[in-house]
């Protein structure tokens, strides 16, 4: 197995960062989707009714099985985020496709992403992903006018 | 409705905004639950199951209607977590007990609750908890050398 990370060092903005990392779900390319996460012990992934998943190699260990069932294609939609001097905290709404044993399926995600800025540039420390709302409305916004 | 967040301001570490975070749900305190958010207009909160829920307002409405059904009984165990100078990425398991109609249930929840660090002090501006595994074991780690 090939953990060096250099062949897919990526550069960029955050969104740029977050456009690999969903590029790299819908390739089925696990080292560059592994390139876009933080070196820090204690990154986190949760996938759609899962467990917590601590550190790169528990994260890749679990992409590659699903990997082993073809490539993911989530496309990120409405995003919203917060933005400090080294940090982002996007959330997105993924329309995912995915290509499995019987044929492809559809779902809502709602997911949060997070990237921190370090000596490497922007990278991924947290993705988290959840089943979305039943419902064809995956999320609720309302004024405080609304409210009175 | 009072949405005046000074009686209730909170200042500490992000561990302590997270402290503030859970009593405010073991009390069922709107208040105090909302003083600990930033004041960003891009907030997410993604309650277990549920869709996207963005701004105050809508959050407010939320553990509103939550509350509306008694207080959440939720013990956050097993920090993770990645920290930058201005932002701290917690991940934690949470025991849930939910006192409703029904009577007591429990529940394990996966959440990650993100803090920026701003001119109030740290302010939470995500919390996404979603349903654990049914099994037993809610976390998954790996190192390297078990791969091999």
């Amino acid at each position: 197995m090939n953990h060096d990370r250099s062949t897919h060092a990526v550069l960029g903005s955050p969104e740029q960062i977050e456009t690999q990392f969903y590029e790299a779900l819908q390739n089925g390319d696990i080292d560059k989707l592994m390139s876009v996460w933080s070196d820090d012990d204690d990154i986190v992934c949760v996938h759609p009714g899962g467990p917590r998943i601590v550190g790169a190699p528990a994260i890749r260990a679990s992409f590659d099985a699903i990997f082993s069932n073809g490539a993911v294609y989530a496309e990120p939609q409405k995003l919203r985020r917060v933005l400090s001097h080294s940090s982002a905290v996007h959330s997105v709404l993924e329309c995912v496709r995915v290509i499995g044993p019987e044929g492809p399926q559809s779902a809502w995600i709602v997911s949060t992403n997070v990237y921190l800025k370090g000596p490497q540039g922007w990278r991924l420390v947290c993705h988290h992903a959840s089943p979305g709302s039943p419902r064809e409305l995956q999320e609720i916004v309302e004024t405080a006018s609304i409210l009175h």
